[in-house]
């Protein structure tokens, strides 16, 4: 299984994709929101690029079935129903509701690498549930950090090391790309302490700054929510085995 | 003294390097042979962005005073007079030339900083001398790996990191931007096995199995080469100290 790890998302093409099970991360907090709004038993999140394309998919939607949700710089959208924090996607506001998200990294991210073979998001709260997946689908596998505007974040590089560590049981293969290395090296230094190298990210930093460290905390619990978001059809959906449609290889 | 680190170069934006002092680090090999072609006496280079800037610029000049010199895929430029290899800008070859120098990813990141108030080039050969302008200069600095189409390079991020641990003298700000966390952390896992780590690293094994094994060994020398590469007018220069023109600060 080759094992290509990006630091950054937003320049990924459509090769890099291809063929491939590609796991998408922006821990703080589209992936965490994207997580929690699936368990909590919305049908489907549908990750846009920018304004307009939310704009156009919600007219297309009867208004009594989705939800507007997402962040710029931050906060919640002018207009939108829902911000980017997990913590509103609780069941009782997202239970059969279609989420249309629109985030700054992470919904972007997941729009340029739709063509993957599979395309799943990830984060600390269903880590091991990623890998699983990725174990059983058996492809090539790209792991993309959606990072912050255009810059490595730590908080995604670490989670990218998390999954590497765990999917190669502890032992590096002798020949591993760059970027995988680079965040392994991150992971392990920052192992035994990994809440608060979490913390001390700029990323987290800059929430915790804003007003949102309870989002912080929410968002680097692991493996708290065993579930996958699975890319199927411009929605992410909770991937269920055993379903032909959705089988994997 | 704020310190931003990018691990690839292909998106730095204006703003990125305006009134910055800006180090731009392909240590394989760009920044290596610009390196070495101006230590040994090549009157400046011209570091271009792509095939046709570069045949613009020699069009403009009286053959006897130039070369061309570049790589695609690793190799010599079709019709160039040398590659990219440093062992190549000997004396004799390079000694009172300009050289338009066109490279994958290191000259066209440096073609993407040309804004900041101090451009230099950095690699191990020079490393310690790059320190000591960024102090002088006592601006803040933004260190750009110039990365491989796209990708971190590790060779690049070691450098950085060894570059950060040399100008915080061993002891890392309480904050700094994730990247350069990032980079500090390889560089601090490495550095008793430095070159090993640099012979492993995905753009390294490449050029040895293309048969560049010396130009490999050559580039991880460290501090063998003190001089300075520095951006004016288009080219890059040696960078001589109280030369009220080039004046730091």
């Amino acid at each position: 299984m080759n094992v290509e790890v990006f630091l950054t998302g937003s320049h990924v093409t459509e090769e890099d994709v291809e063929g491939r099970t590609v796991v998408v991360i922006d821990v703080l907090r589209a992936s965490s929101t994207i997580i929690t709004a699936l368990a909590n038993g919305a049908r489907a999140v549908i990750p846009v690029a920018d304004m307009d394309q939310a704009g156009k998919i919600a007219m297309n939607l009867d208004p009594s079935t989705y939800l507007l949700g997402g962040e710029r710089d931050g906060d919640r959208i002018d207009g939108y129903h829902l911000g980017n924090s997990p913590l509103e996607y609780t069941p009782d506001v997202v239970e059969g509701k279609t989420i249309i998200l629109n985030t700054t990294n992470g919904t972007r991210t997941i729009w340029n690498a739709r063509n993957a073979e599979h395309l799943i998001v990830g984060g600390f709260l269903n880590a091991n549930r990623v890998v699983q997946f990725v174990r059983e689908a058996g492809l090539d596998v790209t792991i993309i950090c959606a990072g912050r505007n255009n810059r490595v974040a730590l908080d995604d590089a670490l989670c990218a090391g998390l999954l590497l560590h765990r999917l190669w049981e502890g032992r590096e293969p002798e020949y591993v790309s760059d970027a995988a290395h680079i965040a392994l090296t991150q992971y392990l230094h920052d192992r035994d302490r990994l809440a608060d190298a979490l913390r001390h990210s700029n990323h987290a930093r800059w929430l915790i700054e804003k007003g949102y460290g309870a989002d912080v905390e929410y968002c680097l619990q692991l493996d708290a929510l065993p579930v996958l978001p699975y890319y199927r059809e411009n929605r992410l959906v909770l991937y269920r085995e055993r379903q032909p449609s959705e089988s994997v290889g």
